[in-house]
């Protein structure tokens, strides 16, 4: 992965910049400190690591305002950083940018519950906001992983979902308003606690956006009541095949599970030698399929379920019994990630997503793959969505392995996308995936997404490097015309 | 309403025009004479009319990419056209403009219940896509009143409603895929049969954008099971404000009604003489509430429900039995229109959204403006989701009444705002409500929402002097600044 180089002008500026910075956030919040620094080297995609120019923390929308206000004048480089926990690199730092750290944005402005919604600052994370409204009855839906340390604006910035999204939906479909400043430091207020607005959507085209767009400093989400009940059942199948068929028995039924998780073999010995679920160890996969609602319902449905696995040649069925192995089933899966980080020194987490029925054939051709590239790989997906997360395990101390990583994730990637399927589920794009956009999109589909960059950011001063392979001059767009489906790009450099 | 002046260089063009449309759209496709034009000459905003320069109806996508690449070359402005339902005038031709109409796109192309959506050309209707797949016991969720006639492609465009979007969403919700082709002639895809799929969020600010961004020219919708049981409760109250509370009441217990409709005394009258639903006439509001879900889900709701209601004092209470009851119990609501029709000789439907708790004292303040503009008005709304339809009923005949009607919409809009509601629920914004946009929006947020237009059609020419009462000279945009809150636009004319 190629980065830019860095604009040595803006270095040799750089006493200047935290002077500036200095006379808007008073303080302690402008870190220059080498070693202080370091903290912010990388996110969550730990193989790519860069000193930020420096770091600056604001505390109040006026301060980012006035931050972007005078980067947009003196040509600085902006990346913006909610917790730190993106896996796609969104917030990598650039050597001359400025990282704006949204960690002091942590409050919780207002429960609104008549709105069925709440009002929060992007720093706060995801679980607090259920935390917040749980002893009334509610929740906040979409539920990463990472949900106790990731923040709500990064949540918004990466169109973050989780394992309930089946049924309830990305942050964009739980997302009502946001407050956002753009690169010119103009602050704009999007959505509200009521339906359409009228005008263009740019709360759509915002959610999702991976800091190109705008600095989002105030959130409105949509809370729901606690389902009644829920119930989970663990499902062991004979093959992948077989646990395939059962997800699309089970949609193509009509039914729409809380979640349905499957992970097959490799998947399913790390996490039982981690934490005791109770997975069998002789199958090749498991699907966990919880259903959630009235009582009643509930019940009714998990016999349709065991029916349809059965048909399909489950061999082996249990259905949870009350609240505490409710919880036990699902500890060994939402351990996945420290689980598998027990068997390599490193790994790497994949994330694309392929239509449903494409399942099989894509873990063939990855088993074939992992052959060929010598890496094991073990895989959990959000199978009701058709997401995958394959881990590739590796050493990065080998010389050349995490390269070898890197080429295999790329394959699945592409293989994703041959299928039908697309680059991401909810990880973004980051510069993990940056380079594969042109094997997703067509080049009209990445001119158009330029020009609406250009329209919010039109020096290109807000997290450069990220999503787009090639990082157009806005001055020039209007200048554009795609011919024969090329891009007329020759002078500028891809990165 | 000012309309723009028409460019008489483009209408001196005619002839060349419709040379260039006749080598792009063989057949009957171009449709020029004057009788045959006047089909066309407003949408379900009957206030407005415009005979077009000619309506051209392609049949391919490659014939509308023809077409707009045309137009886009020499200078000709496209309004683009579905079933000409809408009821914000977003379809209302231009003197100098083509009128594109998507008619003959009429055709279901695809339907897949394993990924659960239907792929169809923009021009089938919004009925017929429920109709296509009910047999399978599937459905598509928001419900316009005007389903049987109004076409997918204008539902996306104008990011329709109904009645049970309080449960399912808008087409926002329930849309996963477009394409669409820009001004330029370029076709692009957006979305598809999966979840976010990285890179900027295009379908998300096409949905809604009034045909001011492209020309949808295919569209893939969800398609849900259909709910294993739905009841009515009817409930009767001796005010308003108690139908609001109970609505209020309702949200607060964490309920999601399938829908939640209430209407004032006026509407009730209308519609019960017009269709015999059983509706009391002796109470000031009547609130429609149907649950959908297993049975017994429903059968603990209902009396929950009513709980709620005979705490805020509710008079009357009727439950359907069975499934001819529940048709019943909603014939009346269905025909709000027409009922509202023989009151009047003319009516105007208005469309705004405000905080659920603000019902009461929107309603009284609706009624002092009834009374102090002396023109009668009657009540629908989507009440759970506080989206209002007033009826305002008027004589078009007698002269300044259509002024005066419109004066006291643009006061109701006004007042939604002002308690901070918005403009629109569903109906879009159009020519209807253009002049309002800076009621609701700040010039920041017009300025930037002009940026974006400007991305995807950086001449203007697609269907303008809807939704924005300022049309901006997109090459001027970069160069833009807002100061002291004000645009610097005072050369360009407000039309």
């Amino acid at each position: 992965m190629k980065m830019p180089l860095p604009d040595d002008g803006v270095i040799a500026r750089r006493g200047d910049i935290v002077a500036a910075m200095r006379g808007i956030v008073p303080g302690e919040g402008v870190i220059v400190d080498e070693e202080e620094l370091k903290v912010f080297e990388c996110d969550g995609l730990l193989a790519y690591r860069q000193l930020p120019l420096i770091v600056v923390l604001p505390e109040t929308t006026e301060q980012v305002s006035r931050i972007l206000r005078y980067c947009h004048e003196n040509g600085v480089k902006v990346v913006p950083r909610g917790a730190g926990t993106g896996l796609s690199g969104g917030a990598l730092p650039l050597a001359d940018g400025i990282t704006l750290g949204l960690g002091k944005f942590n409050k919780i402005l207002e429960i609104d519950f008549y709105n069925r919604c709440v009002v929060a600052q992007p720093g706060v994370t995801n679980l607090s906001i259920t935390s917040a409204v749980d002893g009334d009855g509610y929740y906040y839906a979409p539920d990463p992983s990472s949900r106790i340390a990731c923040s709500i604006g990064g949540n918004v910035a990466e169109n973050a979902g989780g394992m309930h999204c089946l049924k309830y939906g990305l942050t964009t479909n739980n997302l009502l308003a946001v407050e956002m400043v753009l690169m010119s430091g103009e602050v704009v207020r999007l959505g509200g606690k009521h339906l359409d607005s009228g005008g263009l959507d740019l709360m759509g085209v915002v959610t999702g956006s991976e800091g190109l767009l705008g600095v989002i400093t105030e959130v409105t989400v949509r809370i729901l009541p606690k389902p009644t009940s829920a119930r989970v059942v663990l499902l062991g199948f004979p093959s992948s095949n077989a646990g395939g068929r059962c997800v699309a028995g089970i949609i193509g039924a009509g039914i729409i599970p809380g979640a349905m998780e499957m992970m097959d073999k490799p998947a399913i010995a790390a996490m039982e030698q981690f934490v005791s679920s109770g997975y069998w160890l002789d199958v090749e996969a498991i699907l966990i399929v919880e259903l959630d609602g009235p009582e009643v319902e509930v019940d009714h449905l998990l016999g349709v379920v065991e029916g349809i696995a059965r048909d399909v040649g489950c061999s082996h069925v249990r259905v949870s019994e009350g609240e505490d192995e409710r919880r036990q089933f699902w500890a060994g899966r939402m351990s996945a990630f420290p689980s598998v980080g027990r068997l390599s020194p490193d790994y790497m987490t994949m994330d694309g997503t392929i239509p449903r029925h494409q399942l099989p054939a894509v873990l063939t051709r990855m088993a074939q793959l992992s052959d060929s590239y010598g890496l094991r790989v073990a895989n959990v997906f959000h199978a009701g969505d058709g997401n995958l997360h394959p881990l590739i395990l590796y050493d990065a101390n080998r010389p050349g392995e995490m390269e070898k990583a890197e080429a295999f994730g790329a394959d699945i990637l592409r293989l994703c996308v041959e299928v039908g399927g697309v680059l991401s589920g909810e990880h973004g794009i980051g510069v993990e995936k940056r380079d594969l956009m042109g094997d997703m999109f067509t080049d009209q589909d990445m001119v158009q997404q330029s020009r609406l960059k250009c329209a919010f950011d039109g020096h290109g001063l807000l997290n450069p490097g990220k999503v787009f392979p090639i990082l157009h001059r806005c001055a020039e767009m209007g200048k554009l015309n795609v011919r024969d489906g090329r891009l007329p790009f020759p002078d500028i450099p891809r990165f």
